[in-house]
């Protein structure tokens, strides 16, 4: 299995995700919210790229959410914080979604094999679920307008990591069907393993130190930062299918 | 001061180097190969882009180094190996040097209000003589055909770490012309420093892991990776001006 860490979304072109897993990351806080909302029973999440698309396709009794500017969009139900998406508030319901830079990075993973969704939350079942899936994997951080998001590499090495565990197992090779047993990691893939490894036991703090982070912090989001910091507390790897991630599907291994 | 890391020459904009000061790094090999010219004697270095500008450009007495797909050019005097740079065969001399992305990230960055060149063997000279120059700096990892590399990265994050050991010392505070006191970093700089804080025990072992590593090995350049893997051993940090460097300007503080 050949591993490939991509810095932002622009830096992914359409055809190198081809025959790939893509696992899409946006730690703060897109693919985060995605997985609060799951674990709190929503029963259907539409990502989509605008704030039209997300009006014009919603139907009686689906829910808005998203952000622009990382603030809640004017008539929406939800902004892009996931401690609003709580049991009572989401449980059996459908979300039409739209963020900055997580949705976007979805949609252009279109041509790949599978596109999972990927945080610190659920980074382990993460891991499993793609190598289940026997693909070569690429981690797509969707990064902040164009640019490169600490948080989301931080995110990519703990995955390369838990991959590593898992060959370390023998899992892959069982269930490989490209038949390439050693796993291989490019320099960014690498590099970024190094960056998690050195910040595994301060994540919080690395979080808040970055350019999101600090802007989360001003704007009253502290709270959402030290939610997205956690590891491996939810088992969930949601599957995007025909642009829905739809929980009746099985989530985890 | 504000330090940005770019991850590879294709992702420098010429105009965003504007009044900065840009280190460029090519830490296998084009920029070790030119410290290590420099230490050796070597008169002036020349850094052109093609094979051809070099030819055309050869006036008696100068000699020509370079490479192409990591091998020596035909007729030319040298490769890029740092250790062929030896003094018997270079004091005194002017050489015309073309590298596959090197040389290429030297001339993107002709706009930039001055021009270093980094590596691990002179990170700390390197950062002492930014520092005083008083400008931003723009770390520009040359990557290898327009990917990052391993080794480019781990270099910058040393040269963040030395920048950040120079304002503890309080000693840009009292050379900035720009009057901004506090150091930042953009995110990408930020997980290069996690990177090289965990590798800083292991650099030669980082080096021979990544992409270019393994293949300057498998093609017997394993002597050039120990090399290019020693920190802080020179203490030049050569400027580039009108496209030359030439040894007789102060080369250090």
């Amino acid at each position: 299995m050949h591993i490939q860490v991509i810095s932002s979304v622009n830096e992914a072109r359409g055809d190198d995700l081809q025959h790939k897993t893509v696992i899409v990351i946006d730690v703060l806080r897109a693919t985060s919210t995605i997985l609060k909302a799951i674990d709190s029973g929503c029963m259907q999440l539409i990502p989509v790229e605008t704030v039209n698309q997300a009006k014009n396709m919603q139907r009686p009794g689906e829910l808005l959410g998203g952000e622009r500017f990382c603030k809640k969009i004017p008539g929406f139900d939800f902004g892009n914080s996931p401690l609003e998406y709580t049991s009572d508030r989401v449980e059996g319901k459908s979300i039409i979604l739209t963020t900055t830079n997580g949705t976007r990075a979805i949609q252009k993973s279109s041509k790949a094999a599978h596109v999972l969704i990927g945080s610190l939350l659920n980074a382990r079942t993460c891991a499993r679920k793609a190598a289940a899936l026997s693909e070569d994997v690429v981690i797509l951080c969707a990064g902040t307008q164009d640019m490169f998001a600490l948080e989301d590499g931080l995110c990519a090495g703990l995955i390369v990591e838990e991959l590593l565990k898992l060959e370390a197992d023998g899992w892959p090779r069982r269930s490989s069907a490209a038949g390439t047993d050693a796993v291989t990691i490019d320099d960014f893939g690498l590099s970024m393993l190094l960056a998690y490894r050195h910040a595994r036991d301060n994540l919080e703090e690395a979080l808040l130190s970055s350019s999101n982070g600090k802007r989360l912090k001003k704007i009253g989001f502290h709270e959402d930062i030290v939610y997205c910091a956690q590891v491996n507390v939810l088992e969930y790897a949601p599957i995007v299918r025909n642009g829905r991630l739809e929980a009746e599907m099985p989530l985890h291994r």
